[in-house]
């Protein structure tokens, strides 16, 4: 933590920057995040989260003035240049900011707004290349999974049980349906080549990284089949992968200890791999 | 925020006390709390509450070293002390504590303890003698609702809804089903005099008033009905009502905007209300 960050628009260094002990963000988890790759020192898809950013925003309806928009482009680009920042990814977090410990609040309250950097191997990132094991655990989240709130304590409990089991990622599991990663998209690959992911729903976070993959899906011609899919058909799949800011393209190579197709990268998840590189850049 | 709180152990004024911007309570609400009652300047049933944060610390995997129990008896009721508090509650956080954003955590991280006091009106607060209008709202929160964290987003989130229509509470429904208040229990007197209100489950949080009533309505020889009971039944309920730290047994005299039995305070409910008081000794 010697890294820059910004805190209300101040750049300091980490270990400088505090909130109140009543900022709701810490009492009531009441704020939003979201992060941005950083790759070859350049933002990647930056509007991608901007937007995302306004849509949590609004959903928790918390407001911020027009000026935080401006201001909010320039600190992401200034906290990764005065970072040096090469590759990982920029966090953001907006919380409602402080007052008394009670649930309602106002809507003149001014918002807390952190900015911090994360380094990290993301373009050559070995689980790309490697694969990784999942788990299946049941996804016992909130029903409002679309909003990227602080509340992430599920993900964090999911993910203990993946890493307790030697796997890398928790895949939740809904009445018999895979939703998502515990923090990353997923998909299978069918026998006959189609690509399938959940919808867009309020089951699931909406991921940049899936915007971008599928947008790159449609433009090759690819076949794209958005449903929820089952935990028995994603054993069944020829391939499986997962997506997201830091993750890019990451082939899973296992799902509960089974191998999915023969337990190697599948060829159209590596092939898309290498394509969302190329699609950025890198 | 002018009074004394309790940060890792040391007192000092609310308005210095603050955490890492990197603390896990902050960005991934990993962490539990609670709300002790304090009235003519006793803490109510803290034995109940000390059970109960034991117990979240454990659902959630929060280890914390055996100081910490003496400690924090000493700490509350220091807290209490300092601020020459009468009435109101303390509250006390607990979070897993400042680290890299990473979703898994070692058990070897040092937790963030904040204790801080609300000044409240619980005794003679005038809901207990007025009731309040409660409104249903889909309960949208996760799955192990049984432990206190501070994901109280939704929550937040379902009483703005209540004060926007003019309510004071939100019952929370799932599947036709009332589950509890946004931040209380709930329960309903049926015209046969017995008392309904959800068992002890994942599906609500396990209220201290709500076992401390219990515990009362047995030794008066009262009838209980431990289930679920539907939003249907509580409007054709004779009587209802809430409890919680701070509203001990508050009437609700309407929901979504029909009267409870005859839009009064019920007999039962005031009974409860003045033998709870008794009970704790006010």
């Amino acid at each position: 933590m010697k890294e820059i960050v910004c805190l209300n628009g101040q750049f300091m260094p980490a270990a400088e920057a505090k909130v109140s002990i009543f900022d709701r963000g810490l009492i009531f988890a009441d704020g939003i995040y979201d992060c941005c790759p950083v790759a070859a020192g350049r933002l990647i898809n930056w509007p991608l989260n901007r937007a995302r950013i306004k849509r949590s925003l609004q959903e928790i309806r918390l407001r911020v003035p027009d000026r935080f928009w401006t201001g909010l482009d320039e600190q992401v680009a200034e906290v990764v240049k005065l970072n040096d920042l090469r590759e990982g990814y920029v966090y953001v977090q907006v919380t409602r900011g402080v007052g008394e410990r009670v649930f309602t609040y106002d809507d003149n309250m001014t918002p807390t707004i952190v900015l911090s950097i994360t380094r990290a191997n993301i373009i050559k990132r070995g689980e790309a290349y490697r694969g990784i094991a999942v788990c299946s655990v049941e996804d016992l989240r909130w029903g409002r999974r679309d909003i990227k709130t602080t509340q992430l304590l599920y993900p964090v409990m999911a993910k203990m049980e993946a890493k307790s089991k030697g796997c890398q990622e928790a895949w939740l599991v809904s009445r018999g349906m895979v939703t998502e990663g515990a923090s990353t998209n997923a998909y299978i690959v069918q026998r006959d080549g189609a690509i399938v992911t959940q919808p867009i729903s309020r089951e699931i976070l909406g991921g940049c990284t899936r915007d971008a993959l599928l947008s790159l899906c449609k433009s090759r011609g690819l076949k794209l089949d958005e449903r929820a899919f089952s935990l028995e058909e994603a054993l069944a799949a020829r391939e499986a992968f997962i997506t997201s800011a830091l993750h890019f393209v990451t082939p899973v190579t296992s799902i509960d200890g089974q191998k999915v197709g023969d337990g190697q990268i599948g060829a159209l998840t590596a092939e898309l791999h290498e394509a969302f590189l190329e699609s950025i850049g890198c």
